[in-house]
């Protein structure tokens, strides 16, 4: 192990997660692009809460629980995300240091309140976000601690910060500090519509600053306006060392450097949610990544913690992530 | 169908439930009784929620519970509990709303905030609860509007309302209109210590009002100080004409006015969390009792309602009850 104090640090939109069951009829009436995450305000978020079915409030943002599934194959991880000092705030800070993972940022205590996400789950098991950032939006670099971002193997951000414009300034003291310390910087491409908002912004980002870049198929298509994933792929190898391309029931295929490697994903019995998915298929890789693990032996990490969440209701791990990775012969 | 707008109004403690998994060691460390709901005061809530697992927050209170259970079966349901306007308090409302109970009682603007229990279950599948009454404990005899129990087959109430004391007098209050508009009374016995603590308030409101009764073991003994159900049984058919006494896998016993039925429980697969298997039974029977089933058929309702809710995590039914019934036969 080297000099680092952590293994990975998380830097996202600190949300909470509003869970409920869902119709493809609810969300065409509703006009909710399904399976992807739409950009809401106040106003259209009480007017979606009162018309969903009755939900589960379970602790979110994407980067958040990739770090609750680093902590759960026990790396050492922290997190970096803003949320208001009020009863979601509250909910938000207590699981995520529940899970084990470092938080201890100051919540606002005054404006917009703590971020949620209106998420419909349909009953093929895809999941349509709803997000209203509220106080995660308030972001700025001056919550990025130096000192942390120093310490940390891996910086890893969350792709969805490219929406707030403060914390994108944030992204880059962080990813600025991370390189001067000799550690690495990772990013999540998020979602496709993200990618389409802000493409010249992640091509550039790329280039100069990412270590490690996870994308899924249609993140990485709309990254170099392709419709070949192969064309896609060959392109992402010229600008970015390592790669994790996520393809859900495909599995997924690594990067690494000059290599490719095609990894299968983890049967599951039932696929019950997808919520969390590419989330805890990060930490895998990058828990793996931070212990300096192969290239092979990082997809394998990430596969089975997706398979994991995908497998109950809600984004976060509930099994023993570092049991399972044992029992698989990862660790 | 008679002249009644609701099949049944709820009066309870309006509670938002934290569910975290929990071991024993944790319990016997925190001093928690397990399976029996221990009432905590705001200090013990924030020491104890700092210990406990990450966790879910799910719209929970006893009757509230029962409530969505009656909506679920196609019943006509109202709810008359406290909260604070919020961030909890909205979803409690947004839920039982959701769920289709009428809900529209003013919420507290200032004082203590919305109610929450902090469940922890076991690997066994029990639940240990831990209330912090909050604005729960602020309904008062104003909160219960008069128009709504008159025109109400049953008005349900929780034993649990025996703890505030100006809930206790909003129990009279409803009991006394209920019955002068040729309503019925129904009323749980919610837990042994609640029991325990009222004894005697407890057997003159049964005597003077109750028209019908929910207990379960644990519960019947303790009201009548004895270590044999079947005296226990005996001695309540002398006091109250209708009786549900739950006895878990063992099913139930319906006195019914001088008949005796034991209906036996529905198994389940596998037992994930008994949160709710109380509150569920009692939705099954009111339904049944509120349309005019006979003993037989409302037990076996409340048997189908409690099998569903405990085959999942979180105390309210997930199925839709109504199909669920009607496949059985008992609608």
């Amino acid at each position: 192990m080297s000099d680092a104090r952590f293994d990975v640090l998380g830097i996202g939109n600190a949300m909470v997660d509003v869970l409920a069951h869902s119709s493809d009829e609810f969300l065409a009436q509703n006009g909710i692009a399904k399976g992807a995450m739409s950009l809401i305000d106040a106003e259209r978020a009480t007017q979606l809460y009162a018309r969903m079915e009755p939900a589960v409030e379970i602790s979110g943002g994407s980067a958040a629980n990739t770090m609750v599934g680093v902590a759960g194959f026990g790396g050492r991880a922290a997190y970096i995300g803003k949320v208001k000092a009020d009863q979601l705030g509250e909910v938000f800070a207590h699981d995520i240091r529940a899970a084990g993972v470092a938080f201890d940022g100051e919540m606002a205590h005054e404006g917009e309140p703590t971020g949620r996400c209106l998420i419909l789950v349909t009953p093929d098991a895809q999941r349509s976000m709803n997000t209203f950032l509220g106080a995660s939006a308030t972001l700025t670099p001056a919550d990025v601690k130096g000192d942390d971002v120093a310490a940390s193997e891996i910086t890893y951000l969350e792709g969805y910060l490219f929406d707030p414009a403060p914390a994108r300034e944030a992204f880059y003291k962080a990813a600025g500090i991370a390189h001067v310390a000799g550690r690495k910087v990772a990013l999540t491409l998020s979602d496709p519509f993200c990618v389409d908002r802000y493409r010249d912004e992640f091509r550039h980002l790329i280039d100069t600053e990412v270590d490690i870049l996870f994308a899924n198929e249609a993140e990485l298509k709309s990254l170099y306006q392709t419709s070949s994933f192969d064309e896609g792929m060959q392109t992402l190898m010229r600008h970015c060392p390592v790669a994790a391309l996520t393809r859900s029931e495909h599995g997924s295929v690594v990067l690494w450097h000059d290599e490719v490697h095609v990894i299968s994903a983890k049967p599951v019995k039932k696929v019950v949610d997808t919520t969390g998915a590419g989330d805890s298929y990060a930490a895998g890789f990058l828990y793996g990544f931070a212990r300096g693990a192969d290239a092979q032996t990082c997809g394998h990490l990430g596969s089975l913690a997706a398979a994991e969440v995908i497998s109950h209701f809600g984004a976060r791990p509930e099994a023993d992530l570092k049991a399972l990775a044992g029992k698989a012969g990862l660790l």
